[in-house]
């Protein structure tokens, strides 16, 4: 049986040695060399040559993706009996950290002393002797009401950073439950949750029923001075109404490593809203312990056992079953 | 009894009642009113009329400061027999969140997506697929070797956020002892602990022993992708070292703080160094429970008791005493 495993960054294939597969490295670039061609599993990360792959590749059973949401590998055109497992939680801590890297500097202003600086002027008004939050501002975590919509890995990951830092930390999720401590509602609560809070983090996965989740009038509940930040992607919120938003000050800014198109077009209203951090997608795209979940699948693989974060088979990025209330009502 | 208290930030008075001390507030701005002139405590908190103050109150017996570094009352021409005490401590967070802010913008490039917002580019180059920690880089706190130069009040409350963050800390401080777990050794350690460091971080006070603590000799110690962190005093880094260190891509990058002067002055190389985050003197600025600390010394002067963090009687900014060579050989 033959694994095939990426070119496209630093894997370990001895981690996956012992289990009688014969391994071997794969350029994620151009087609699969014909003596590789019936391979049985495939670990894929930033491929371009998968769709050719799903034409020619007919002993695939399984594709080990290492995105957390392998949107790729489920467009290509695979056979829906090949096996699709998630890279899910290689990424929590690369985008916690960016996450909690965008939070910070939206609260103590980084990104309005960089355009001072570049212009050469001291950003006087933002150091110095300064009222320590003050009403109807966001400037320090301290004490912040902060709503993390999107309680999966990444948010559990995040929420003890913030809390450590005096963050009143709530969550939004699929059902009602205590996460880690953390108090998390559903959608229903939004009304609610949302004129109560300082910053928003959306931490929530591309999908149908997550499309503009954050929309006009969502955006409205919102304080004049919450910030949102997202990580999740870019489509779960109306750009339009954000950069309006923004423009009219009604929001106190927002934080975007994700967007509708990517790289941002020229023409979006976003490039010069106030207030507004832009950063390229840069908080995930760099898996950590991919080969631990590779190997715990791998012999899960072997031995006949339901594969983690397995995709195929009505995952987070399939659409919500319909005998599953709470699920639709929530997202 | 009479204890004036500054109308410079929100301060609760009621916090103080119970003492039998009559409690006045006055204007930092202007001469003490000839009706408070006697009275024998003076909170202070960004006073322009120390000076005067200094003259004409007679009868003041202790200033207790709201700054973790008192330099304004003490060179303000007090009477040495006047106790004077330091906000110690009420620092602490805002100086924390501030450093955590500054590391990670550095750690995440966020400056430089700032500058290519600014010019309506999208930074490509940070975003997407990228290897995860590359050798001779600095780009994650996770498995970074951060090392703190200063483990005072805010060292500790900052470190256990990098340990959180998977950083490796260890600690340069006045004595070689175990503090939270962290390893601290005195500056004599330092040709051994620098080579070995990914981003410095600077918490050091102000004084003539602490002046150029990182200078060009040190600094070459430093990796060539090493990021120093500044939150502590201007002075405690060789400014021109660092500029010359930046231009030549000696050093990854700089986050500022603190400097010599400030405003930074328009002829300052810092200005136009490359990978130098400028921040004016806004870590701290916004004390936090000050009114929990004057309470209880306080109670402490009424009971005659040692006050805390009384700076008058050879502190932390009195000279080195000539008896402490520990103390000597490391500031």
């Amino acid at each position: 049986m033959k694994l095939l495993y990426p070119n496209s960054l630093v894997f370990d294939p001895s981690s996956l040695e012992g289990f009688g597969v014969s391994l071997h490295q794969y350029d994620v670039h151009k087609p699969i060399p014909e003596e590789l061609i019936d391979a049985e599993i495939i670990v894929t990360w930033a491929n371009t040559n998968l769709a050719d792959a799903a034409k020619r590749m007919r002993n695939l059973r399984w594709i080990q993706s290492l995105f957390a949401g392998p949107n790729d590998v489920l467009a290509a055109g695979f056979s829906p009996d090949i096996k699709v497992t998630a890279g899910t939680n290689l990424h929590d801590e690369t985008v916690t950290e960016h996450a909690l890297a965008l939070l910070l500097s939206a609260a103590r202003k980084l990104y309005e002393m960089r355009d001072y600086q570049n212009q050469g002027k001291w950003p006087g008004h933002l150091g110095g002797f300064l009222p320590d939050r003050p009403k109807g501002s966001f400037t320090s975590l301290k004490g912040a009401n902060i709503l993390m919509w999107g309680m999966g890995n990444i948010g559990r990951k995040l929420a003890p950073h913030l809390i450590a830092l005096g963050a009143n930390v709530r969550g939004v999720g699929l059902f009602e439950e205590i996460i880690d401590g953390i108090q998390v509602q559903t959608n229903d609560a939004l009304p609610k949750l949302l004129p109560q809070t300082d910053a928003l983090i959306m931490i929530l996965p591309g999908s149908k029923a997550t499309f503009h989740a954050l929309n006009a009038e969502r955006m409205k509940l919102l304080p004049n001075h919450a910030w949102v930040i997202n990580v999740g992607r870019g489509t779960c919120v109306d750009e339009d109404a954000l950069a309006q938003a923004l423009h009219a000050r009604t929001l106190g800014g927002a934080a975007l490593d994700v967007f509708h198109t990517e790289p941002l077009p020229a023409s979006s209203p976003l490039w010069k809203a106030p207030n507004l951090i832009l950063s390229p997608h840069a908080a995930g795209g760099k898996p950590r312990y991919s080969e631990a979940l590779v190997a715990e699948n791998l012999r899960r693989f072997l031995a006949g056992q339901p594969l983690k974060h397995d995709v195929s088979a009505g995952g987070m990025y399939a659409a919500p079953p319909e005998n599953k209330p709470a699920l639709k009502a929530s997202l």
